[in-house]
C-alpha cells in the first residue's frame, strides 16, 4: 500500500499538480451532473468526487484511475431506487448512501474471496452494446431537462439555453485543440484544455444566468448548494436492505467492469501491472467511503482518467489533489452554485455520454464475427427495451451462452498414422492410415462440465461409423485438466464402452492431469492401458 | 417425428405394454404426490400424467424418457406461487397452469433458437448440490403432513400411519426385490415389482382408512377428487405475466436440465442419440399440453423413466399407454381416491426424494477436485438457505464462475528449440534453446474474451522477465478460434508493442483462423511476420 508514495520522486510533482487542477476542473461539472442523472441534489456529486477519490488512491493499484462519479452507474442508481422512493424526498438520499455501502461491502467481500477474474465475464461486443444503449438512456433522460420541460413540451428560454450550451460544446469539442494549436499551445496541452471546455460553458452560463436574470423567466437552476464538508455518518432504512440487494450485486459487477476495462487501457500504456484482487478492495472502500460520507454509488472513469493520464498524473498524488481542490471549493462560498442552469448541464451529460458510444466495436464485429456483431445488438437492444438492470442481466446471459456454446464445440480429430513414421496426424487433412478396430481420437480441450456431452456424441458418432471397433485411444496431449464432471464421464465411457466389448484406453496423458487422476479410481477401472505415446498405442492394439 | 411408430416391430410391443402398465401404476401416487409438492389438488397431479407424456411421445427423441409431474419441478413452482396466491385459491390454480403454459413456451423459442446446447450450462456438482438441497426442502416441507400437525405439533393417529408407511416403504425398497428374487421371480423383474411398492402402501393406506374409520380419528385425507378428464382451455391472470416471468426461465432451465440429464443416462444404455432441440420442443410442448389439461410445469424424470427402461419399454408407445391408463382411472368411479390418507402421501414423498440424494458426487469430488466440492456444498447451502429459485441462480453463478475461473488460466508455454533439431518445446520441461532477443511463446487455448486479460498479462510478464526482447511470436499451433475481443486484443498488444520497439509475430496459424483473420485488418497491421512454423520464424528472426 502507498508504495507510490514511499518511492516518491520529485520529477513527478510538477505532472501531479497540473494533473490534479486539471482533473479538479472537469469533476467539478461531472459531479453536478451526474449526481442529477443519479436522481440527487447536485452537491452530492461533489461529496461523491472526495472520499471515494481518496479512499482509491490508498488501496488501488492503478496511477491514473479516477475514482467518482460516473454517468452510468448513476443511471443504474437512479433506476434501483426508482421504484423504492421518490426523488427528493429525505429516503432516496438515504437510500443512495446506503445502495453505494452495499455495493462497496460486495465489492470488499469479492475482494477478499479474490474473485477479481471476474472481470472477464463480459465479452467486449457485449460491454460496447451496453454502454452503447445506456448512453442512449442517460442522453435520453436529459431531454426534459435540455428543453425545460416534459417532452413534447418546451420552455423557450431553457431551451434556447440548453441548446445553444449543446452547439457550443460541440463546437468547442472539435475546434477548440486545433485553434489552441494554431495559437501556438503545444498539442497535447491544447487535448487536455479542451476537456474543459464543459467547465467554461457552465461557467459562462451562469454569468448568463446572474447577468440576464434568466431564473426570472423560469429557467432552472441547481438552486440552494448547502456549503461545508459533507459530515461522516450513514444512515440507513432497515426495510430497503432487501430491496436493494440485487441492485448492489449488478451495480458492484458494473463498477468492476467498468472500473477495469478503463484503468487496464491506461495500465498497458504506462506498462504497469494491475491486481484485480486490490482493485476490488479499492472500489469497494471508494463506496463504503462514498456512503459515509453523502454520496452514491461511484467507479473509475475512463474519459477523467485518460484526462489525468494525459495532463501529466504520475501517482494517484494527482487524484487525491483533485479530491483536495472538490473538498475547498465546498469549503469556499457555494452561493454561486445556486446559479447552474439546469439545461447547461443537461448539455454536458448529452455531449459527454455521446462521447462513450462505440460504433467501431459494432463494425469490426460486424465484419469479422457476426455473432459478436448479434450479442452487442442484442444487449443494445434489452438495455433500451427492458431497462438498464435488465441489460446487465442480458449481457452476462448472451456473454454466458457464447461461452458455453463455444466450449460445446470442442476441437476432437481422428487420428492415423503418417506412413512409416512415428507421427500421428488428423485424417481429415494428411493421408494418415487407420488400422481397422481401432479408433484414435485426439481431444484438444480440457476436459470439463461444458463439454462432456459434445465429446461423448463424438465419439459415438465415430463408433457408430467405424462397426468393429474394439480399442479405442483418446490422445490426450492437449488436455491441461479434467474437472470432476468429466472425469465421472470418463468413468461412464469406460463402462458404456465395455458392455458393447470395446476396451478405452489413454494415451499421451500429461503429468498433471495424471497425478490428479490417480486420486480417483478411474484410472485403475479402465478396461484399457495408459500409453505414454500414441505410437506404442498403435503398435501394442494393432497387433491385436 | 414418429419416427419409431413408422418402424414399429412387433416383437417391441409386450415390452411397450408392460412398461405401460408399470409406470401407471407408479406414475398415479407420484403425481397425486407432487401435486401436494405444487400445493395443488391432488387430481392435477393425474391430469399432469396425461396429456404433457403424450406431446413428449409425439415429439420427443428419447424412447424411454417418462414426462409428468417431479419433486423438485412442483417444489419450484410451490414456491413461484406462494407469494402470489394462497393455496387452494381458484387465483392459485389458474396461475400454476398460466406458469406451466410460460415455462412451455420459453421451452419451445429456446428450442426454435436451438439453444440446446444450454443443457451444459450445470456442472454435475453444482446440479448434485441443487437437487439434494432441493429433496432435504421438499422432504422438510412433508414433515407437517406426515405427522398431521404443524411442527412441532402431532397427531398421534395420523402420526402413527405415516411413520409406519414410511418404515414400511423403508424395508419395503431394501427388503422386497430380494424377498421375490427368493420366491423365485426373476430379478430384473423383482427389482420392477420393488418400485410399484408405494401404490402397494397407498391401496393398503386406502383401506385401513376405510376399514379403522381414521378419518373420524381427524387423520387428513385427499377428499373429494373429482371425476372424469380435464377439460382443454387456458385461464390466465392478466396482472400476474411479469411476476411470473422470472420464475418461468428458472423453471424452463431446470425442466430442460432434469429431462436432459435423465435422458441421456438412459440414451447412453441404449446407444441413442437425443437431439437436445427437438427435446426442448418436446418438453415446451409437454407444459404447453399441461396448462391447456389442468395441469402445471412438468418435466421428465429419471426414476420414472429408469423404471419404463428396466420393465421394457422399447418406444414412446409405452408411456403414452401409461397415459390412457391413467386417463382411463379418471373416467372410472373415482370415489375411492377420496380416502388417500395424506400422511402415507407424504411418506412416499420422502421416499423418493431421499433416493435422489447424491453422496457420491460429494465423496468423488472431495477426493479428486475440492473446488468442485465446494462449489457441491456452496450450491447445497444457497438452496437451504436462500430457496429454490435463488439456489438455481447460485448454481449458474458458480458454474460460471467455475468456467471463467479456468478459462482466465489459458496454458501457456515458453518455447525453445531442442538442440539440432527442428522441434520446438516448453523450456520449463524441455533442455530447449532461446535466442536473446527473440520470445517465442506458444498459446494453448482458444483466445476469446475470457482469456485475453490473462494471456496479455502473461505476455508483460514474460517481456519484463528478458530485457532487450526486440521479437515476440506468438505460436497458434494450438488455438482454433479469435473472438472479436481477442481480435481487438490482438490489435492492441500488436500497437503497445510497437511503442517498445518490439515486432510481434504470428505462427502456425491454422487455415480457419487465417481466414478469418483477413476479413479484419488486424494481419495486415501487424508489425512482424505470420510464419508457416515456428522453425522458420525462429530462423529468420535469429539472424536478425
Amino acid at each position: 500500500m502507498l508504495h507510490w508514495l514511499r518511492h516518491y520522486r520529485r520529477d513527478w510533482l510538477a505532472g501531479d499538480i497540473g494533473a490534479g487542477v486539471v482533473v479538479a476542473m472537469m469533476m467539478i461539472p461531472q459531479g453536478l451532473a451526474y449526481a442529477l442523472v443519479a436522481g440527487l441534489p447536485p452537491v452530492t456529486g461533489l461529496y461523491a468526487s472526495i472520499v471515494p477519490a481518496i479512499c482509491y488512491a490508498l488501496i488501488g493499484t492503478s496511477m491514473t484511475q479516477s475514482v467518482g462519479p460516473m454517468a452510468i452507474v448513476s443511471l443504474m442508481t437512479a433506476s434501483a431506487l426508482a421504484p423504492l422512493a421518490a426523488q427528493g424526498s429525505g429516503l432516496y438520499g438515504v437510500l443512495a448512501g446506503q445502495l453505494a455501502f452495499m455495493v462497496g461491502t460486495v465489492l470488499l467481500l469479492c475482494g477478499l474471496l479474490r474473485v477479481g477474474f471476474l472481470a472477464n465475464f463480459f465479452s467486449r461486443p457485449v460491454m460496447s452494446g451496453f454502454t452503447t444503449g445506456a448512453t442512449i438512456l442517460i442522453a435520453w433522460g436529459q431531454l426534459p431537462a435540455l428543453f425545460g420541460a416534459a417532452l413534447p413540451g418546451l420552455h423557450w428560454p431553457s431551451a434556447m439555453l440548453g441548446v445553444g450550451a449543446l452547439v457550443l460544446l460541440v463546437v468547442l469539442r472539435s475546434g477548440m485543440a486545433p485553434a489552441l494549436v494554431r495559437m501556438g499551445v503545444l498539442p497535447s496541452r491544447a487535448a487536455v484544455a479542451a476537456k474543459l471546455a464543459p467547465m467554461f460553458v457552465l461557467l459562462g452560463g451562469m454569468l448568463l444566468v446572474e447577468l440576464a436574470g434568466l431564473r426570472e423567466l423560469g429557467v432552472a437552476t441547481a438552486g440552494d448548494v448547502p456549503g461545508g464538508l459533507p459530515g461522516l455518518n450513514l444512515a440507513t432504512s432497515h426495510s430497503h436492505w432487501g430491496a436493494l440487494l440485487q441492485p448492489a450485486l449488478l451495480i458492484a459487477f458494473i463498477v468492476f467492469l467498468v472500473s477495469m476495462s478503463g484503468a487496464q487501457v491506461l495500465a498497458q500504456k504506462r506498462q504497469e501491472k494491475l491486481d484485480s484482487n486490490r482493485e476490488l478492495l479499492a472500489l469497494g472502500a471508494a463506496n463504503v467511503g462514498s456512503a459515509l460520507s453523502g454520496g452514491f454509488p461511484v467507479t473509475g472513469s475512463l474519459s477523467r482518467s485518460a484526462v489525468n493520464f494525459a495532463a501529466g498524473a504520475a501517482t494517484p498524488l494527482a487524484s487525491t489533489l483533485s479530491a483536495v481542490l472538490i473538498a475547498a471549493a465546498l469549503v469556499a462560498p457555494t452561493g454561486w452554485l445556486s446559479l447552474l442552469p439546469l439545461p447547461v448541464l443537461a448539455a454536458t451529460i448529452i455531449v459527454a455520454v455521446v462521447q462513450l458510444m462505440e460504433f467501431d466495436t459494432l463494425r469490426t464485429a460486424w465484419r469479422y464475427d457476426r455473432s459478436d456483431a448479434l450479442a452487442l445488438l442484442a444487449t443494445l437492444a434489452g438495455v433500451l427495451a427492458a431497462g438498464i438492470q435488465e441489460g446487465v442481466v442480458i449481457g452476462v446471459v448472451l456473454s454466458m451462452g457464447t461461452l458455453i456454446w463455444r466450449a460445446s464445440r470442442p476441437h476432437i480429430a481422428v487420428l492415423g498414422r503418417i506412413a512409416g513414421t512415428e507421427h500421428f496426424r488428423n485424417i481429415e487433412r494428411y493421408p494418415a492410415e487407420t488400422v481397422p478396430g481401432l479408433l484414435i481420437m485426439r481431444i484438444d480441450a480440457n476436459l470439463f462440465f461444458g463439454n462432456v456431452e459434445a465429446v461423448s456424441a463424438r465419439m459415438e458418432e465415430e463408433i457408430a461409423s467405424r462397426p468393429g471397433t474394439r480399442d479405442l485411444v483418446l490422445v490426450m496431449s492437449a488436455v491441461n485438466s479434467i474437472d470432476t464432471t468429466a472425469l465421472l464421464g470418463l468413468a461412464e465411457w469406460n463402462e458404456t464402452l465395455d458392455r458393447r466389448g470395446i476396451r478405452l484406453h489413454l494415451a499421451e496423458v500429461k503429468g498433471p492431469v495424471m497425478d490428479r487422476l490417480k486420486t480417483s479410481d478411474v484410472g485403475s477401472r479402465l478396461t484399457g492401458n495408459i500409453y505414454l505415446s500414441t505410437a506404442m498405442a498403435s503398435d501394442e492394439l494393432a497387433r491385436g
